[in-house]
């Protein structure tokens, strides 16, 4: 299933996830979507991953054939997991978690496979393992930003006068591919969809989008209308840059702007306070904070700079300041007014307060932290200025 | 919601939801995936559209903020949709169709919603609407393909001797960006994941993937197991490129090869059969024909050339030659051994009889034909030859 040296992180893995069913006071869990499948396996199989509340973690594998590993039983259909798992020696499941993110027709199917188990949600189960990453995490994630910071310092030589946001966001692209991006921009939920990221500017950034991203765009179909929309990037413009830095499997979260002549005033002092804003988060930013905590003091911070009118969005504002990314971009904790989540140690946490200033653009950074009893400390290492391109 | 010239094709849309609808004896559906959003209103937002079995579709809007249009009612939460549907002067459903491929928890709320009414699958009701194309849609079909064949026209000019297969994708996704390739490439389900398709050369063709796609490929990380790994193009390989035709929210599905140096006989004879059997399956595909015969006579003309072994993969064989395409990749029909699909016109299907011989690559192309009462008429059109790229 996976080489050797990735076992004592498999059985780290299910250990959380175990520690969390016990909780519930459940005995298993029943994993079918990728994310869940990468995480619990470390690799994407077409198939089930089943934990028990103890010992180890079985893998029902339909594709790719030829996988190996103690505990990978090939089936046809999820009905064969019930004799397989009598047939191993393990009790059938009084409580089983099933993951609710799963289609309902999966969901569905599953629960009828076990008709005499009480069943929990799944993907809540999962949601809170996943937030706090493993060292390993930790470093595939610290892997995904150096690269991810190795392109934005090159962002500068692909830009030339008369460009649209389209072309450079094509460059830009190429550059992260040719890096190593994977491209796929996993997400939680099917009412989210992007493709490698956003490239705004001018006025583009305070059209509302139909999308829970922090910024906006009109995008360049009806079929997706997010972010870049054909537009000169012309002087007196902001242009920022918020794409995916999935170079490992574990996505950083980073946006960096850039200006062509001058800006306004109003725009430098809109990017400062996001700057003052990271500065504050990511200082009281420690384990057993309430996430909501922070996005209230994000608040209070452009409300005292008299910026609150343009802070995350003009037109349409988002409803949130930060939010936990790994496999997927949109992981716990989110720092959101009515959030219940709690800090601990090891979350990772893109916090991206952002303004739109009308007729301008958006100003304001994007980093990606790790939160540890010091605070929250930067992956993803920038300059954090806007940078002239003319 | 929609422009005023976009008003009859979303009549004609719900109309034919409508039938479907009616021949279920269901009152309504609501639909909540992105696909079907943008299918029942021309363009995504988040929220709900409600098609009941007569009359206009209601759409319930959470964002963006701004949408004008008679049967626009903005809303916080689905579960004000019942009081609103009341003050229209609309009766709540008793059958209601709700999509088992949302997820569960999003199905189960909705359920909520609707205490009182018997569910049905909205999924099932829309696949079997979306599978037959409308004139509009065929429309976007075919700008799509035009612009696909146009990319592939240029792949030629972005090869140079010592690529690698990520290198050369990487050129072909600016080139497909450049001419206004949206990127996404939506898929129904889970499961699936990729990123803008596959350049997949030498032996690399035949490792399998846990994917449900016609061809393999270990790809670039654990985490995406798929398509090209960063194998060195060498003489003797043979380059299939099947890239995502996505220009205008309507996909075609396209695939040619190339080779570098001398391809052995048994790879010529392979691409060839692909080609006899697109003419045969193309010429039997009208309506009324069962898809699961078309696939028996291009497994027969496989055998009959003794290329069974190769024919749809080698180590690992995908199940079917050809499927569905429109907003997602795979509609109905389905060319399958076992499938229940019959042919109707104005269906459109991608055809992809291919070959993997060993130490050479994946062989044959893959066309997006309409159904037609003369048989399926190709909108991909590019050469069917293989291409030198030395």
């Amino acid at each position: 299933m996976y080489s050797s040296n990735f076992q004592p992180e498999a059985s780290l893995r299910w250990k959380r996830v175990q520690s969390v069913l016990q909780s519930i006071n459940a005995d298993a869990v029943l994993l079918n979507t990728n994310a869940n499948l990468y995480y619990s396996s470390g690799r994407i199989f077409n198939g089930y991953t089943y934990i028990p509340s103890e010992g180890e973690a079985i893998y029902f594998v339909r594709r790719p054939i030829g996988l190996k590993g103690e505990n990978v039983h090939y089936i046809h259909k999820p009905e064969q997991i019930p004799a397989l798992l009598t047939e191993i020696g393990l009790p059938l499941p009084r409580k089983l978690a099933i993951e609710w993110d799963a289609s309902h027709g999966d969901f569905t199917r599953l629960c009828a496979v076990f008709p005499d188990a009480e069943i929990t949600n799944g993907s809540a189960v999962m949601r809170k393992v996943r937030s706090v990453k493993t060292d390993y995490e930790l470093g595939l994630l610290h892997e995904s930003a150096v690269k991810h910071a190795e392109v934005y310092h090159r962002i500068e030589s692909v830009y030339h006068n008369g460009m649209t946001d389209i072309e450079l966001q094509i460059e830009i692209e190429r550059l992260l591919r040719l890096h190593g991006n994977l491209g796929l921009f996993r997400i939680n939920g099917q009412s989210m969809e992007i493709f490698m990221g956003n490239v705004i500017c001018g006025d583009n950034a305070d059209t509302p989008t139909p999308y829970d991203f922090a910024m906006g765009g009109a995008g360049l179909s009806c079929s997706i209308p997010v972010g870049c929309n054909g537009s000169l990037i012309r002087p007196g413009m902001a242009v920022m840059v918020d794409m995916c830095g999935n170079f490992t499997g574990y996505m950083t979260d980073m946006t960096r702007v850039y200006s062509v002549g001058e800006l306004p005033d109003l725009a430098h002092r809109a990017h400062q306070c996001s700057i003052d804003i990271h500065r504050a988060v990511s200082q009281m930013g420690k384990p057993s904070v309430k996430a909501a905590d922070l996005y209230n003091l994000a608040i209070s911070i452009a409300k005292e700079a008299g910026l609150e009118n343009y802070f995350m969005g003009h037109t349409q504002k988002a409803g949130f300041i930060g939010h936990g990314v790994g496999i997927e971009v949109n992981e716990a904790p989110v720092l959101a007014p009515r959030s219940k989540d709690i800090l601990e140690g090891n979350q990772v946490i893109a916090l991206e307060p952002k303004f739109v200033i009308p007729h301008v653009g958006a100003v304001g950074i994007e980093d990606t932290y790790m939160v540890t009893p010091e605070g929250m400390k930067a992956i993803t290492n920038a300059p954090v200025e806007i940078v002239s391109l003319s």
